[in-house]
């Protein structure tokens, strides 16, 4: 069989098109309730993609005037889904800067046992402003700082995760004896951030690990990547872009002991799909026709730090000097972008508006399916994070007409043949690390 | 319509009995998946149960050796259970000491939206030694403080969850405005233990703010609930006492500008079912003989914060001296029940064991019906907290055999006539504060 590439439906309320709530084509009342999800999450399993994902964030997200993004915390969401999908893994956002390891051991070993294996945890720092306002805190913490609470905090949560042995739970009504205490190991863990006992109060993970899945994209976020993300979700605009940072971290895994098939990189795309493609590009004008450029703007000043409120829509983007703080990434691609295509602050927005920095694509099933097998073939993805434009249209736009597609070249699944989150990815279960000491 | 008693089921992985995992009704490898638990949700929604509810803690639990009683995240539970049931209440458990109040906010606030109104808190501040050990401290924060940072607590959960007021989601497509933002507040909360700026990102919950829930019994405790909670918990072993707590806490809400039908007072019952009294008397022995005593004693140790490992089984109860930490109710309750009865430390034992310091009471259907009714009219109670000592058998027996005894005699409901929580517990919706405020 030839490589497999892989697929993850990143949801999102309405759509990733900043203005999908007010197209004809959502419901955005709808969009709050549970089975608007339950939908989605059948609709991609229909189409076998490996996983779902949701984002988080710990505060209001963007302007709540214009948009819909904020909505239910994903741990809570997931779990909801995990009873009403059979395989799919559920891949929940959770930050290290404003949690503690206890508790995020213990709700994703819930969620995987809950979901018979398929629990995926989005490690984030929390870049945000607003996020340490609710958390006790002026500021956020220092981007270095928090990647080494971060670091901390990783260990410390697969610690918990093995601190009951796989075996641990005999359950022996006979003997009485419900688990075998000499296979549950305090984990006595103390350093620079975090000072835990353990051991956890739920048994190991069925997966070992939930899996783990990581975005950071500055040098220290590729580093904490390459030395614990099994997934990396990525925004990249250009097929060059993409291979370089493919090749960028697949490159620095050797360093920590791993090999490059160890981690799956899932550039997104959000696919804006027509039976032609003129009807895909119509689509997407009707989608940009609805953007609210005062929002637009906005959002393109937070982005840069820089405010451009004063500027003329339809004039170029000014000098905006270089990166302060923020996200280097992103700064980085909208930068690029403008000075690449000589685009207008309106056109900046509307490339934006379509998937916040991801690449935007409009095409039929048979174009996008060609720019998936492009990257996937050329080595710049092993598989991609699809963001549909409209939910839950977009949605199963991709799983009715490019999922077929991918499967008549070979190159998707069409029938999961794992029943974990892991095994769809096709990565290895961990070994509890006290059993590895003893060896 | 004569006044309706409310009923709640308190689940637990194998059920109430410390030795119900090992009993041969009892499947404890099935209990630890989703799906026993959407029986047991279903089995309480088909006897028209106001609410489930699933306690809590942040340490492994008694000694994993002999017991069950460890697994999920019960917010986590809840949300899978959300989307398997329609009308019962959701009760979550979940600590103010080791706890931030906009995740708890957040997590309660997005299960209250995917049940549609279904979500209730049973607040707790961790009364368990370990429980610190997990969350980067040497001990326990003091009984008192733990009570201050609860209060300051739930008045920040409680500004974040009224941020947005009702109807803040206006969601108007055709001017582009999703939300009014004039109807969403900063909460800028500035206390002792907080610093929280808000507002949250979820919109108010359907039901204004979920249900709030408590169980302290100290002098504290019952001020706690006489000022927050809108049900209590409460483990009372005779009548007496029982409608002594009950006249306690309902006079204390005055003091607090709030009825005593603000607050429904639901004692504990362990209720061990048969057709006959001596069936259900066998069935408890049948339980009994399956308690190892070794862990029978440390628990009552642990309890008593005294050791008894060196005394005799057969024998009295030592002189345990006064209280000094730990849950000074559960302390007097043992005691008093030792004093009362005469009991040796294995009676002892074996009447804890039933329910942990609840009230055991077996006997026929229509026996239990009996004491049920008695409390209720006789003015010990609102309804009761219902401990199954097997599950799903014993849930499965209340429903099928207690419950239409309670609902012949006019007692309790036949039909969901709300389709929230507070609504079956006939409480009212919160205004948000801040039009309280304009008003
Ligand atoms: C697809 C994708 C999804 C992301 N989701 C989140 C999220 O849900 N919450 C969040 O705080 N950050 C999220 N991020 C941001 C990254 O975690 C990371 O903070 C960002 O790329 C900056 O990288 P750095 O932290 O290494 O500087 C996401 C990034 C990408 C590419
Ligand atoms: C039915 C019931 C359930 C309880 N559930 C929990 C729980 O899940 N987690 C917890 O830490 N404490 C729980 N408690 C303990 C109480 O919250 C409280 O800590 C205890 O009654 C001591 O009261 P005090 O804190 O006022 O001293 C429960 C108590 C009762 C009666």
């Amino acid at each position: 069989m030839t490589r497999q590439l892989h697929l993850n439906a990143f949801l999102m309320q309405n759509g990733h098109h900043e203005a999908a709530w007010r197209h004809p084509d959502t419901d955005p009342k709808r969009a709050t309730t549970l089975q608007h999800y339950v939908e989605l999450a059948r609709t991609a399993e229909r189409g076998k993609l490996d996983s779902l994902f949701l984002a988080d964030g710990v505060a209001l997200w963007g302007n709540v005037r214009y948009n819909s993004h904020n909505l239910f915390e994903p741990l809570t969401l997931l779990s909801a889904l995990a009873g009403a999908t059979e395989h799919i893994g559920l891949i929940a956002t959770a930050s290290t800067t404003y949690n503690e390891p206890y508790h995020l051991a213990r709700k994703f070993a819930s969620l995987d046992h809950l979901s018979g294996g398929r629990a995926g945890w989005n490690i984030v720092t929390s870049a945000g402003k607003d996020e340490a306002l609710n958390f006790n805190r002026d500021a956020r913490p220092a981007h270095e700082l928090r990647y080494e609470r971060a670091t901390e905090f990783i260990e410390v949560v697969k610690k918990l995760w093995d601190s009951w042995e796989d075996d641990a739970a005999v359950i022996d009504k006979a003997s009485g004896v419900y688990a075998d205490t000499d296979l549950i190991h305090p984990i006595d863990h103390v350093g620079e951030h975090f000072q835990v006992r353990g051991p956890l109060n739920v048994p190991r993970p069925v997966q070992g690990h939930p899996l783990l899945v990581q975005a950071g994209s500055s040098e220290t976020g590729k580093e904490y990547a390459a030395r614990y993300a099994e997934a990396v979700f990525t925004a990249q605009q250009t097929f060059e872009e993409g291979k370089a940072f493919y090749d960028d971290v697949k490159a620095r895994l050797g360093r920590h002991g791993r090999t490059p098939d160890e981690i799956k990189i899932l550039p997104g795309i959000s696919p804006i799909l027509g039976r032609t493609e003129a009807e895909a590009r119509e689509r997407e004008a009707e989608l940009n026709a609805l953007i609210t450029p005062e929002y637009g703007v906005r959002q393109l000043s937070n982005l840069l730090d820089h405010d451009l409120a004063g500027y003329p829509l339809d004039g170029p983007l000014p000098d905006v000097g270089t990166f302060t703080e923020g996200q280097q990434s992103r700064f980085d691609l909208v930068t690029g972008l403008a000075r690449r295509e000589n685009l207008t602050i309106r056109q900046l927005i509307e490339r934006l508006a379509g998937g916040r920095g991801h690449r935007v694509f409009a095409g039929t099933p048979v174009q996008v399916a060609d720019q998936l097998e492009h990257w996937f073939t050329a080595g710049a993805a092993d598989g991609f994070n699809i963001m549909p434009p409209t939910l839950p249209g977009g949605l199963t736009d991709f799983v009715d007409l490019v999922v077929p597609e991918l499967q008549r070249r070979g190159l998707f699944r069409t029938e999961y043949s794992a029943s974990t989150l892991r095994g769809h990815y096709g990565l290895a279960r961990p070994a509890t690390r006290v059993k590895e000491h003893a060896a």
